[in-house]
């Protein structure tokens, strides 16, 4: 997600019609949770957050996709969830390009990066 | 979750000290999946919503739980997320014995159920 407030990464399951966790198979499910343990342990690792949040919410986007957001006590929204708190600020390119520098490291051989979300 | 506005169950794994999913074995973080849709979708048997949101947010109860709520596209908050929007409105007696009913019955094998949340 581009919001430079925030540590937040989506995971979109590759499959077409999906708005829910449970229309997946229970293989697909267990993909999922295992994919999403592993964004969420690695971007705990990168950013050493005090709280991983995530959420399949999908109210305005239907096609289901997780929200993984590291949360700081320090940070805008803390406690509150981080929807609705502030509008986002947009990474500059150039920032943009070394934030990505350690999730690319990090996830090089289990994600496929789309910087378009 | 006591709030009558929504249907709204949190899910909490029985273990102690674990704030993060990725902190449950395999094993564990598979049965999780799995009561997870199983809640979600028997929600959504019942309640025919518009769209499932689950989240483990976690920011001031620290000990995992997994909220599973069934939104409208009339509900008060849609289109988005529920925490913040409006205080909760606690059910009477009265009307959550009548609310349990039927979740009692779709998951009587499936789920220990507690009224303290």
């Amino acid at each position: 997600m581009n919001d430079s407030q925030y540590p937040w990464c989506i995971l979109v399951p590759d499959r077409d019609n999906i708005k829910e966790i449970y229309e997946l198979s229970d293989k697909e499910q267990w993909q999922l949770c295992h994919e999403s343990s592993l964004l969420a342990s690695g971007l705990m690792d990168i950013y050493k957050g005090d709280k991983m949040n995530i959420a399949a919410l999908g109210n305005i986007v239907p096609q289901l996709h997780i929200h993984h957001i590291v949360r700081f006590q320090t940070d805008p929204a803390w406690p509150a969830p981080v929807w609705g708190m502030s509008p986002a600020q947009a990474y500059s390119e150039a920032v943009l390009q070394t934030v990505l520098q350690p999730l690319r490291k990090q996830f090089a051989n289990s994600v496929t990066w789309s910087n378009d979300i």
